[in-house]
C-alpha cells in the first residue's frame, strides 16, 4: 500500500513537472465534493463521489494559493510515506505553517485551510488519509478471539484483562494472524462494552466485541470494515434507541456525506442493526425507563427516514414510531430488568431470532 | 479491599437495624461536602473533607426520601461487591428506578438524584466508588515496560503494537507483576501519545507512556497514583500551554473540588509539570504558532493563580506571562520545528535539565 500511494504522489508531482517543462499552466484535477456530485451506489450500498472534476491552476489568481497549499501537503505526505512515519492533521498544519519570505503572507493561517486540502488529495489520488500516513483522533476498544501482528508485536485480543486493545488511529497496516469469531458486536457506549466484557459475552458467543465510545473513529470504522470484508464476519451494531445512536449505525454501514469519497473503504454496507429499537421499549416493558424525544430528535428522525439505506419496512416503522410516540431510550435502560439482562436475555434473543434491521 | 468495603456497608446496615430495634429514629452520618468543609492539606498536598457532619434521618419529612435513596444505593452496591460484578452509575440509576407500590412516587426521577447519593456514600464510608464496584466512563491508553495481571490474563504493556492498553474504568484490582521504568510521562492528547509511541520514546527512555485524551478519567488518575505510590516512579505531565491543559495537570496532581473526598487516592501530589509553558513559546521560537488567549483563558488563569499548589515562583511567573502577553500554544505547535522535535529535542532537554514546574 505504501508503494501504491508513493507512486500516486510521484505521478502527481511528475505531471506538474511536465506541465512546467512544456510551458503549460500547471494544474491538478480535483473531483468535486459538493452534494450534486455525491452518488449513492445501490449495489454496493455506499456513498461515493461522481465523475465531475474541477481543475486547480497555478497561474490563476483565484487558484494559486490553494495550488501551492496542495503541493505543500503532497510533499509533506510523500515524506511521511517514504520515511514510514505518521503525523496528525494538526501536526501537519503546524509543520507547514510558514511565512513566505519577503511577504506577510502565510502558507496556512488556520487548520481549517489545511484540512480540506487533505480531502482534495484523498479524492484526487483515490487514497485514504491513512494511506498518506495522516492520522485523526483515535477512539475505540476491542476484545475477542483474534491475534494480530502490529509493529512487530503479536497481540492476542482475548488476553487483555478488563482493558482491551486501544484501537489506534490507523489500522491499515495491522496483520490478522488468527481470526476466530461468529460475529462482530459493535457497541456505542463504553459502559456497554464493559458490561459485556465483564460478563464474558464475547467468549461465550465467540464474538469480537468493539466499543466505539460514541461516533466511531475512522480507525474503528476501518477495523470493522476489514473484519467484515476480509473474513466475511457478520457485523451487528448496538446503540441507544434514538436518532443519534441510529446515525452512528448509519455511518458505520454506509458512510457520511462529508466523507463520501472514503465510504467504500471505511463503511460496512452489510452491517445490521441489533437494537435498541422503539419496539424494544414496548416489548421489554421499558416504558417508564424511556425518555421523551426532543424536537431535535424528531427532526433528525425525519431526516434519517429519507436516507436511501433506511428505505425498508422495518426502519420506516421504527422511525415513524419514534416520531409518533415521541420516545427514546438508552442501552442502559435494559438494566431495569437486571444488570445482566442485556447479556443473558436481550442479545441472545435477538441473535437467536435473527431479529435485525438491515 | 472487597472485604473492607463489604464490612463498611454491613456496618452501615447494622447501625440502622440497631436504631430500629432500639426504637430510635434511624439515621446516617454524612460528612458535609460544601466549600466550607473542604481542606487543603499542605503536608500531603491534596484536598480533603473536614470533620463537619450532617445527620440524615428516616423520620424527617425533609430527609426521608434521601434516606431511602441512600439505603437503596447501599444495598445495590452491597450486591455488586458480594457478587463481584461492576455497574456504571447510569446502569445503577435505571436498575433502582421504581414506582413505589400504591403511589405515583418514584424512587429516583433522574440520574441527577442518584449520582450525589454515591458521593454521600463514598464520604460516609470513606471508600471510592471503585470500591463500591461502580464505574464511570473509561478513557486513557498506556504503553511501557510493565507486565500486569488482570482477570487472569498476563498483559505486557510493551507488546501492544501501535495500539496500547485501553485503561478500564477501574484499575483497583489489577496486579503489577513487573514494573521497570524511570518515569511516567502523561500526555494530554492522543495525537501526542501516538507521536511518542511511534518514535519509541518510552522504549528509549525506559518510561511508561500514558495518554489521557483530555481530562484524565478516574481510572487513569488511579493508575498514575498507583504507579507513583507503589513504585515511587516520578510522574511528569505534558499538556498544551493553556489554562485547560494546566487544569488537567492540576487535577492529576491535587484533585478537584467536587471530588475532594477522593483526592487522597486519586491524585498524585508529587507529579511534576514538564510543559508546555508560556516561556517555551519564546524559548523555542514558536511565537508565530501561538494562539491569542481568549477572555475565558485569562479568567481561568487568574483562578489557577489562587490554587494553593500553584503558589510558587515558577507557576506564578507562567500564569502572569499568559495574562500579560495573552498567548497560549498547543503541544502540536512543536511540530513547526519538525515532527520529531518533541521526541528528540524538547522532552530530552527538559528531562536532562530537570526543568519542571512543581
Amino acid at each position: 500500500m505504501n508503494d501504491d500511494t508513493l507512486k500516486k504522489l510521484e505521478k502527481l508531482g511528475n505531471s506538474i513537472l511536465n506541465d512546467l517543462k512544456s510551458g503549460r499552466n500547471p494544474h491538478i484535477d480535483i473531483p468535486i465534493r459538493t452534494f450534486s456530485n455525491i452518488i449513492y451506489n445501490k449495489k454496493n450500498r455506499t456513498l461515493s463521489i461522481g465523475n465531475k472534476f474541477s481543475k486547480r491552476y497555478f497561474l490563476n489568481v483565484a487558484h494559486s494559493k490553494k495550488f501551492m497549499q496542495t503541493l505543500l501537503v503532497s510533499a509533506f505526505c510523500k515524506d511521511l510515506v517514504s520515511e514510514n512515519i505518521h503525523a496528525s492533521i494538526r501536526d501537519m498544519y503546524y509543520n507547514l505553517k510558514k511565512t513566505l519570505p519577503g511577504t506577510k503572507e502565510n502558507t496556512f493561517d488556520e487548520q481549517s485551510e489545511s484540512d480540506p486540502i487533505i480531502i482534495d488529495l484523498e479524492v484526487a489520488l483515490d487514497v485514504l488519509r491513512e494511506n498518506l500516513h495522516l492520522t485523526t483522533d483515535r477512539k475505540g476498544i476491542v476484545a475477542g478471539n483474534v491475534i494480530i501482528k502490529d509493529r512487530g508485536d503479536l497481540i492476542d485480543w482475548s488476553k487483555l484483562g478488563s482493558g482491551g486493545w486501544s484501537i489506534p488511529s490507523t489500522v491499515e497496516e495491522i496483520k490478522f494472524k488468527k481470526v476466530d469469531a461468529n460475529f462482530v458486536l459493535v457497541v456505542e457506549k463504553n459502559a456497554g462494552f464493559e458490561r459485556l466484557h465483564e460478563d464474558k459475552f464475547w467468549k461465550k458467543y465467540n464474538a469480537i466485541l468493539i466499543g466505539t465510545g460514541g461516533q466511531a473513529s475512522r480507525g474503528t470504522r476501518l477495523l470493522i470494515h476489514r473484519l467484515n470484508e476480509e473474513f466475511k464476519i457478520p457485523v451487528y451494531v448496538l446503540t441507544d434507541s434514538d436518532s443519534y445512536g441510529w446515525y452512528i449505525y448509519s455511518v458505520i454501514k454506509s458512510g457520511s456525506m462529508n466523507l463520501a469519497h472514503a465510504s467504500e473503504e471505511l463503511s460496512t454496507p452489510n452491517a445490521k442493526f441489533i437494537g435498541l429499537t422503539i419496539s424494544d421499549i414496548y416489548k421489554y416493558h421499558l416504558e417508564k425507563m424511556s425518555i421523551r424525544a426532543k424536537d431535535v430528535d424528531i427532526k433528525r428522525a425525519k431526516e434519517l427516514m429519507k436516507y436511501p439505506w433506511f428505505q425498508n419496512e422495518k426502519w420506516q416503522k421504527e422511525l415513524n414510531l419514534m416520531i409518533k410516540d415521541k420516545i427514546k431510550a438508552e442501552i442502559e435502560a435494559l438494566s431495569a430488568r437486571g444488570l445482566k439482562f442485556i447479556t443473558e436475555t436481550y442479545l441472545p434473543e435477538k441473535l437467536e431470532s435473527k431479529n435485525f434491521l438491515d
